[in-house]
């Protein structure tokens, strides 16, 4: 009988997540049912979201302990038992961290065999299509405005600064370290970057916005998100996208001054989620891959080979040590 | 030569507001130049907002030291510089604590003769539009969503609340006091009302609100306002319009769980001031004007006589004590 290897959350972390809070299992491959299918995994999305999930029910169920970790998926369904599906379809779905799943084909997203299939997560996928939701529909800058983005050179935050700048805007990235911030304004045409660990985050901000902030895309929450609110201009719209820097922490450490600031400089904050735009997605996917093809967008990308690695990978990841969308590629 | 009799503020409060900050001087009555009008107060707007202008700039100049309390005034004109005024007009201004003033006549308001003068203050004023723009612009909320108002027995609350109920929505106030609340249900129509210094806030709320809260209109901040938000449902809006349990706090105390509550929830949450939307102010007046016709809108006015009480009233509203909307009266 074959093998499916998996990654199992063996308890939920209370504080620093690390590789002891996973285990290795073998389980036998699944077989599908009526209305299912089996799919082999080819790639798995890592994001901060996952980190999230462990924390309680959010706008989906929770992680339990014991769980094979969740983490969307893209691969290519090996068998099936539902006559929408054939061998040899790519899907996107809700896959996990194994080798090989069973689901309803309803819970399948049948994908089109874009080159290179990575893009389905990057540029118009999870990460592409939250930047350009976030910033486009929930931001709404206007050419000439000054986008902040924080957790900049991550897999969000490398588009949402490039989206800002093909609209005609002034594109500031907050990240952590000199190098990456080179980065963000060298390889990825950011017109600043602010190092938040340089310790001066007030002061280099408002040197790099000095027109103060209209938008500010914020992944991070915390002392980062308290710092950019100071600096909003009136009327400043303030995307909630996550709270990267919170999803380790015991206690959530919530920006100062709210919500008064948001009285005095009468702010907008609005979360939202990637799926909160079904009807926006083609355009959303036009855009992004026209801006892609005129050069105006670089799609970064962070591919770690080897499903034993994905609790690296996803530590990593909340460490800020990646560079764009991080994703584990399975044999 | 005429006396005009003043209210100073002595000195900037660090922590809460007494008495022992205003004192009374007795200056001459100014004259008016060219372009300018002597205005005699009548009636002067007593607004929490009033207690944050000392706290610094806000969307208007910080009180200092040693001003004449800043305040909004009804007053008559008396004598005029400016071809635009004639004595006998009723102006609205930034007239102060004292019994005459001169501004400039393009600072001054003339106003209809709507009797009472109050609802200039009350009904159709600072307080009843500053509770419609809000709600029905910030909030929008549709008939059946459940509205939760703090301060709800304050000038802007009882008027929140009442127009929720005439949009067709659940009304649940928060106030201080189980009097206050039987007022609320009992006089103005609320469906249910949560007393806050009853030390059970979150449970109480949460039976006040069986179906979640859809739109909460704040005009507290705080620990109020992190009870509401962890009761908001997906896509509640958050109309921010004053944090007066903060004005007289040493430190501001963010509400826990932003901005993580804000994505998770997808919220909204957003800034304004009633002077955000004057092209709705003739609709704002109409509708406030008709509903109280039909009786569908109480209007709740607190009328304390006498300049010198001024410093005890807003020290008063600060603390809650008032119903409805403080004005002081002058002779």
């Amino acid at each position: 009988m074959a093998e499916n290897t998996q990654i199992v959350l063996r308890s939920i972390p209370d504080g620093k997540l690390e590789e002891s809070h996973f285990e290795r299992r073998v389980a036998p491959v699944p077989q599908p049912g009526p209305g299912e299918a089996l799919v082999k995994n080819h790639l798995i999305s890592q994001d901060a979201a996952n980190r999230a999930w462990m924390r309680g029910a959010t706008y989906r169920q929770a992680i339990k302990a014991g769980d094979v970790m969740h983490a969307y998926t893209l691969g290519e369904v090996v068998q099936s038992g539902d006559p929408t599906l054939t061998p040899g379809d790519l899907v996107m779905g809700e896959g996990g961290w194994q080798q090989f799943y069973v689901a309803p084909a309803r819970r399948l997203l049948k994908m089109p065999r874009h080159q290179p299939v990575s893009h389905l997560f990057s540029l118009i996928g999870v990460a592409g299509k939250t930047a350009y939701h976030g910033l486009v529909h929930v931001g709404r800058p206007k050419a000439g405005e000054t986008v902040v983005v924080s957790a900049a050179a991550g897999s969000v935050g490398v588009f949402v600064g490039q989206i800002a700048k093909a609209l005609g805007c002034r594109a500031v990235g907050i990240a952590g370290g000199a190098d990456k911030c080179r980065w963000l304004i060298e390889e990825l045409g950011f017109d600043a970057a602010v190092d938040y660990k340089a310790g001066r985050l007030r002061e280099d901000l408002a040197a790099a916005c000095p027109k103060g902030v209209d938008v500010y895309f914020d992944n991070v929450g915390g002392k980062v998100a308290e710092a950019v609110l100071f600096q909003m201009n009136q009327h400043g719209r303030v995307v909630c996208c996550g709270v990267v820097s919170q999803y380790d922490a015991k206690e959530m450490q919530s920006p100062a001054g709210l919500p008064g600031l948001i009285v005095v400089k009468r702010l907008r904050m609005e979360g939202f989620i990637v799926s909160d735009f079904p009807k926006e997605d083609a355009r959303a996917e036009q855009d992004l891959l026209r801006w892609a093809a005129e050069g105006k967008i670089k799609v970064v990308e962070d591919i770690i080979d080897g499903l034993e690695n994905a609790p690296r990978g996803l530590i990593g990841l909340l460490a800020g040590e990646n560079r764009g969308k991080r994703m584990i590629r399975l044999q």
